[in-house]
């Protein structure tokens, strides 16, 4: 439990939260933070620590730190797609026709994996939340929404040609006679042109029309409507997962950089100047500003309600939604540490963007863009107004004002970007064994659970398949009864299954099972008829593993 | 309680079983199946019709038949698509610019309905099945699968524009000269063209490539990497839930035909000639013959098995998939009596299929196809095997054969059609109201609580407020406080909310809320701390609404 301690400096009192903590034979103690100098404000400080102490996931480490060692695996972006490949998570789209660059077709377990991603963020973003409701818009899209958007003008980059490798290359504009191509080859500046970056169809017999290069225009072309339909009040947020496609000249990366992907998106809308009305949840990260990054220094471990304090981060809203973004990874299992944001410098800025901050995760391949946090202020709606002529202000029930919103920010994350950052954080290795344990979040794992009959005789498969009958009304789960419990339990542990249940003679004469931990490979026995109750519990992270039935030994 | 009965006619024993029932003051006997001759038998099969009963939801005409009256209303596509647009289902795509014909996107109650409908297929075609594993594959798509599947070769209609209405239209070939429009006009033969339907576009520099038009191919394509990783063995399915886009000449009827669609396919593998290893499930509907269709004959109600047995459908599995698809329908809420299956007559079958069933759904504008049950042979992965030269052969263990798997059906469903039919199905009127009533299945209905304090009082607010933050952790809920309470009840009758919890003095005095079924109208009290316990009983069906509190009169 923890406990409220005053110390005295220099003559003043000072209150901390502390936790007194088993580590092997020793009880010590840990501080859990600083709770000011008054003793009221400091207990009602205390109450919000615990609160969201409860909420919080047990830590990356904790949770594979017990009876078997699991040791973290790093691996290569050419590692993870063979893995992929191997196991069913992904393909490459058109694969015996030698395949088609940057488009990709999900395998079994990947379509649960993903499914799994996009259900979360969904709860987490609009089910959980009362300021954010979705939207579903269509691929291919009015042209002139584009035209409003200026994609249609000005969505290109430099294609390029290597003169040695001969291959096609992107460059910014301002690169061209600057860079080199990571061959190392020089670029023939003579093949440099503008290269349009939306996929173009045409629609009945002459209209041409785009497949959307992003979501968020579905989302302005739509306001309108759904201020009105929902009923919501500013601020608030409309949500969207769906695909796009951008003709990217050089795909790479395996999933990081496709032509074709899914984002997961949100445009928050505010009145302008409005306050942010949440609390900027607790969260500390490496925080890299522009200015460090000008400086060349290294980026600062922080609270990012302190960054916003010092004035580092500009916008409260954006603090926000910086934090509120991170923690949707922290607690379904992603590694903190591998974490930043960062600051645009000025000339990263878009021409509609007055600060710009994005959340970046250290990929094998170096730290890279998840989700930028943006403010738009007013101007796609805007744009939206004079291309279609429809008048898309709001109206103000207090000061009887009409209004464009501003969009503070517009937290978008891409779908592939998010499964392949769960999936490098998740390959730990048995220390004594060969095979990978992939080591994802509960609510992620394609599969919940896997039966065996520890051999194959028809009473105890008949026990088995009676359980996995009834399991599988409700969670994705395997019946396994080929080979040793060994390489079951191996071949399980790979693809993420978090529990392996084992039918057994007690099985038959007490009706208990043994449940299997991936993470920890501790086993519990419990009671067929309370497995279900049970299992609920486990996914859910309401109880411990080794509360929820008599731990073997 | 159910009974057999015996029943002698002729000297001879006749088995039933039989059940009593009250309507209104009488107690009146009904049948519910013919058990045989032989007493053995007769229980076995009474046995089998009780379980079957059990897992069977309670018909549509039950569940509104209550303490309010409600009346089905038929209204037509245009009403529905009206209704759509004002309650922030679905909005016409681009809608601020005119609109783009045959698009769509989907508003905060669409895309929750949507989303519904699409995790209710996957759970009972692939979660809660052994035998099927899922997929998702890319929308731009090798070109070389569409030369193999010959959809870039004969992937079209005949367009052709009308003489008086100047609109174009779309005939099938040997309609040329014979057909006229639905304005009345003749057609101008001249204009008559061959009209490709799939979407074209260009990746990377140079090369041309395609929308799928189908999801089935990318199962095809897919299907030896699938076989491989997922150790399934025959027979077994691929499932795939995505988007395809076709170019029609004339899209309409709301979302019933447009360019750009979902579906929700399964493709069913099997060894040549297998038998079908699963039970029929028992379920009665209109049967159409391509014989009562040549003879302009009606259709017959009966069982899909007992239409098997007399050999009007040729092939078990077909009338294994036909009932099984028709039962996925019925128990999210659809009437069934809006239901027929109808066999392909001679010259409507495709060139790869020597038998087809359509399930067919009675719309406003017809009877129309939801899915097509077809026989591909090995088609498909003979034409992927020939334009790949890859080896697409599965290996069978006990014969020690190599061949490849044959399609025996490819139930595939538009995710807009099933929105539509649960749509068209819901509409109700309250008998003395004005207001629309949408009764959506549990599962299926976008918002499943709204949560109101009966009047504006910060005591009665609070409580509702922590009910809600509690709830919406579960489930999408609402929480309403504007208006007076019939108003808060029409308005969310009309949108399908399946309960209203209100809060009100006994909230404080005795920690109790009310529950209104949105169907009945009727209501229940039930303790707040036991709310969570009884709406999941009651969203998943496993509890009668007025077995889970104290009923009010």
């Amino acid at each position: 439990m923890a406990y409220i301690v005053k110390q005295k400096v220099h003559g003043k009192d000072y209150y901390y939260l502390r936790k007194s903590v088993r580590e092997g034979t020793k009880v010590i103690s840990k501080n859990l933070g600083y709770l000011g100098k008054d003793k009221k404000q400091a207990e009602i400080k205390a109450k919000e620590i615990i609160k969201q102490m409860k909420n919080e996931i047990p830590k990356q480490n904790e949770k594979v730190a017990s009876s078997r060692k699991l040791i973290k695996q790093n691996i290569s972006v050419e590692e993870l797609a063979n893995f992929c490949k191997r196991k069913g998570f992904v393909y490459q789209s058109g694969e015996i026709y030698g395949g088609l660059a940057g488009f990709w077709d999900f395998g079994p377990l990947g379509v649960e994996l993903k499914n799994n991603l996009k259900q979360s963020w969904w709860d987490f973003h609009v089910k959980q939340r009362e300021d954010i409701v979705g939207i579903d818009g269509s691929i291919i899209t009015h042209p002139q929404v584009w035209k409003a958007s200026g994609h249609v003008d000005s969505f290109s980059d430099v294609f390029v040609l290597c003169k040695k490798c001969k291959k096609p290359n992107k460059i910014d504009k301002n690169e061209l006679g600057k860079v080199k191509c990571p061959c190392g080859g020089e670029y023939d500046e003579s093949t440099a042109k503008d290269f349009k970056l939306m996929f173009e169809t045409n629609v009945g017999t002459t209209g041409t029309a785009y497949l959307r290069p992003e979501t968020a225009q579905l989302i302005f072309s739509n306001f309108k409507s759904v201020y009105e339909n929902s009923r919501m009040k500013l601020p608030f947020g409309i949500a969207q997962i769906g695909k796009a496609f951008r003709n990217e000249i050089a795909p790479r990366d395996f999933l990081f950089r496709c032509r074709e992907f899914e984002q997961m998106e949100i445009e928050y809308f505010i009145k302008k100047d409005q306050k942010c009305v949440y609390k900027i949840p607790n969260v500390e990260i490496l925080v890299y500003s522009s200015e460090d990054q000008e400086k060349n220094k290294e980026a600062v471990k922080m609270k990012i309600k302190l960054a916003l304090e010092k004035g580092i981060i500009k916008k409260d809203w954006h603090a926000y939604w910086l934090a509120n973004e991170f923690l949707w990874f922290k607690q379904l299992g992603a590694n903190p540490n591998n974490f930043r944001i960062r600051q645009h410098e000025k000339d990263e800025l878009a021409h509609y963007s007055s600060d710009c901050w994005d959340l970046e995760f250290k990929f094998p391949f170096g730290w890279k863009e998840l989700q930028g946090i943006a403010d738009r202020s007013d101007y796609d709606l805007s744009q939206h107004e004079k291309f279609s002529k429809k008048d898309l202000k709001v109206f103000d029930e207090e000061t009887k004002e009409k209004f464009l919103p501003f969009v503070i920010c517009e937290p978008s994350l891409g779908v592939e970007r998010a499964f392949l950052v769960f999936l490098f954080d998740a390959f730990y290795k048995d220390s004594e064994k060969e095979n990978f344990v992939l080591s994802l979040d509960s609510l992620l794992a394609p599969i919940k659970v896997a039966i065996f009959p520890i051999v194959k005789r028809k009473d105890l498969e008949k026990i088995a398949r009676n359980i996995f009958d009834n399991l599988k009304q409700k969670w994705n789960v395997v019946y396994d009864q080929s080979g040793s419990i060994g390489r079951r339990y191996a071949r399980n542990d790979e693809i993420g299954t978090l529990f392996c249940i084992t039918v057994d003679e007690e099985s038959l004469k007490k009706q208990e099972v043994t449940i299997r931990n991936r993470d920890t490979s501790k086993q519990i026995k419990i009671k067929i008829s309370e497995l279900e109750n049970v299992l609920e519990k486990l996914i859910n992270k309401k109880i411990e593993f080794e509360k929820a039935g008599k731990v073997l030994n």
